[in-house]
């Protein structure tokens, strides 16, 4: 029934991520291939379970397509500096990935951690600065947030007429040095940086390779000055692209635009739906349930107070079990207020994240469909000369390329939209069993005493 | 370490009562003496539990005083058809009971049952007919809501100085003949009826006795015409009781007197807040809370919905737990709004009867402290030859017997109040348990089937 697979590196899991650490040689049970974002859960022979790297192994008897293709371009994609993709056949009763990025065998990644507040001009003013770590050199670099505002804005420049460049968690100008506020912002631009590390044409960046590799303050300048004067910025990103594959007819690029436009918006909506729910879910759980609990557990008591006063003989047991209901409730309320921080939270992040990225889909496909106009209209310029038939056929080409990296980018999103919301929804669940099973057992236990 | 005690008469268990068969003969362990009501907690050899009537039993090796009592005066108390009671003196370590009312051997009680649609007036006039079966005659007779409220109006003209006698059930006029509607009544009217039959002076005057037993409309007439016509209403019940036991003195009265206002006050005052924050919650739990678990279970099978039309490959996994999830919160919408009705609704009924009740002691303490004030006044009028001392001695005399009487009818009052309170809140917490374990199973199934 299930396949076996040998690992080719070795792999460390992550903790928390529900990642299995693997050996070089080790052969594992694949449990579900289909996890996506390029993960594979796996079981060891320890009985071990968890999410492996899928480019980490080698399915046995089998060779991945995926990976021959990856093999064979992967040096190219380095060499020239430009981007490269995989292409696989649409067709047949399963359904096929299409065009995809050309991921890198070892995916970037980093730990930004240790916020450290720093004073400039005599201590007038401060800021928090942050140390981010990437896999690649394992030297830790330090930024401040208007760093990342910095790189957020080279990004969007150069990237976001093909990608959707997530956001920048907000900036908020009181309060700012808070721990709680600290460490929040830490975790967003964790998600953030592990979010862009993910994407092998962003992270394979100059941009964002000097963000992360700079080896001192004149190198930071140097290449900053460098990225600000960048002019392959906007559509001009697509022309350092070249699927050198079928060219697309414009029909066609404009049916696949739809579809994307169609999915990004429907899911656009119903993130959005989740977020309003959950966040008047929260305020409840915290605000008027809360007050409600604690408001029965305060009657349950108070009775119970009343009652202890009446001098009657065998009043204890009732009292007791008044006042454990009273304290109780008041453990719920608190338990009910808590829980958001618990559950809720991951769920309101990813799906922010989410609102974020989808927000920027509608500009990626104005681009698309402006260019699918301007080839449509070529047609009418070559007839009255105004363009040359060389014209018309860049057009088409630089379309067709557009479509090829939104089909890439569209895998991409898909790939981790699932991988991202499997591991929240694990999450979200297994958090909820907790809540409810914490509640009943305060319950029970308070039932047995109160009949014992 | 338990009290073994023998039963003196079979006892036939009341469904859903928490109460135990017990036979003739049998021999019981005691586990809780201190319930309250009349009823002890027991074992029996087979190891079941449950409440049994403390008077059906015999306490091995020792013989209960309050027994030597009633076995002493009852023949007195129904020869006379006056009131009786029982006395042991207050102090010493532990708390006394101080004046109780003498309960009778079997304890009055009746089933409400088969509510029946009549008409009047050929047709023109219906109304709804209730079966109630007392267990003294085990024949049932059928009253109207218009007798209950005829009974009412005497049991409150009778005896309402000196008892609280509960409020009937709401009279209600829009859909007076919709099925929940006489549910719910002829439920309350058992609740009123049974809360009556535990009074062993009202369970005894002649009034309550024509309602349960008349044997014909003709009977039922005549012993209406005479109940309306009795005089021994008012202040005048008191007359009707004399205590033989030591006289108390005013100060003493004045003193018992304030001690019940203010026990009735604040417990009035807690059972007021606990049924207002009970309202609310229940209004939440079927109102906003339930279309909150609604529209969080829709967005997440909406978003589901969504990812289904992905075109994406491995989505199904995910898809499948987001819409188990999005149903999840639906059957928890569901038996949240449904949960008040099991567990709140017991606990309101029960504090809803309690408030009724409460709500009668402030025109019964009024009698008292005009009673005392009254024999305040007595010296003045005395030295000023208005009355002679003898009638000053009558007057104190009758402020004592009212006093006996109050504390009588508290220590009535606790002692049901206990039973009362101990079965809705092993009722309540049961149900919570109930409640949280059912969400609890609800998820640990989904979480289950998600992750497998």
């Amino acid at each position: 029934m299930f396949v076996q697979a040998q690992v080719l590196y070795s792999f460390t899991a992550e903790p928390g991520n529900n990642e299995l650490s693997v050996q070089e040689g080790e052969t594992l049970t694949l449990l579900n291939q289909s996890v996506g974002g390029g993960w594979i859960e796996a079981q060891n022979s320890r009985g071990q379970t968890g999410l492996v790297p899928e480019d980490y192994i080698q399915v046995r008897g089998q060779c991945s397509i995926d990976d021959d293709e990856w093999d064979d371009e992967s040096d190219d994609g380095k060499s020239t500096g430009g981007y490269t993709w995989s292409q696989s056949e649409e067709g047949g009763g399963t359904m096929q990935r299409g065009t995809v990025w050309l991921y890198p065998q070892t995916q970037l990644d980093c730990v930004v951690a240790d916020p450290k507040k720093g004073t400039k001009m005599y201590g007038l003013k401060s800021y928090i600065e942050y140390q981010i770590t990437p896999n690649s050199t394992n030297r830790p670099v330090n930024h401040r947030y208007k760093h990342f505002d910095w790189l957020y804005e080279r990004l969007m420049e150069k990237f976001g007429c093909a990608f959707p460049i997530p956001c920048l968690p907000d900036k908020q100008v009181t309060g700012r040095f808070e721990d709680e506020f600290i460490k929040m912002r830490m975790e967003r631009l964790q998600g953030w940086m592990s979010r862009l590390c993910r994407h092998p044409v962003v992270a394979n960046s100059e941009v964002f390779q000097l963000f992360l590799t700079y080896t001192d303050e004149k190198d930071w300048k140097i290449g900053k000055r460098k990225a600000e004067k960048d002019e392959t910025v906007g559509v001009m990103v697509f022309t350092t692209m070249d699927p050198e594959i079928r060219e697309l007819d414009p029909t066609e690029v404009e049916q696949k635009c739809e579809t994307f436009s169609r999915f990004t918006r429907s899911m656009d909506d119903r993130v959005k739906d989740l977020l309003s729910v959950g966040h008047l879910h929260w305020k409840r759980c915290t605000g008027p349930l809360q007050k409600e609990y604690q408001r029965i557990g305060k009657a349950f008591q108070n009775l119970s107070s009343v009652f202890n006063t009446s001098g009657y003989q065998g009043e204890a047991t009732l009292t007791e079990a008044l006042t454990a209901t009273g304290k109780t409730y008041e453990e719920i309320a608190e338990i009910c207020a808590g829980q958001p921080k618990k559950d809720l939270h991951f769920l309101m992040e990813t799906n922010s994240e989410y609102k974020g990225l989808l927000g920027c889909f509608p500009d990626i496909i104005g681009v698309h469909k402006a260019a699918i106009e301007k080839v449509k209209e070529a047609d009418r310029l070559v007839a009255m000369n105004k363009i040359g038939p060389q014209d018309k056929h860049t057009m088409a080409k630089n379309l067709s390329t557009m479509s090829y990296a939104l089909q890439a980018e569209m895998n991409h999103f898909h790939s981790n939209r699932i991988y991202d919301y499997n591991r929240v929804m694990q999450l979200y669940l297994q958090e909820q069993v907790q809540f409810y099973e914490t509640v009943s057992s305060l319950y029970l236990h308070l039932h047995i005493s109160a009949t014992n």
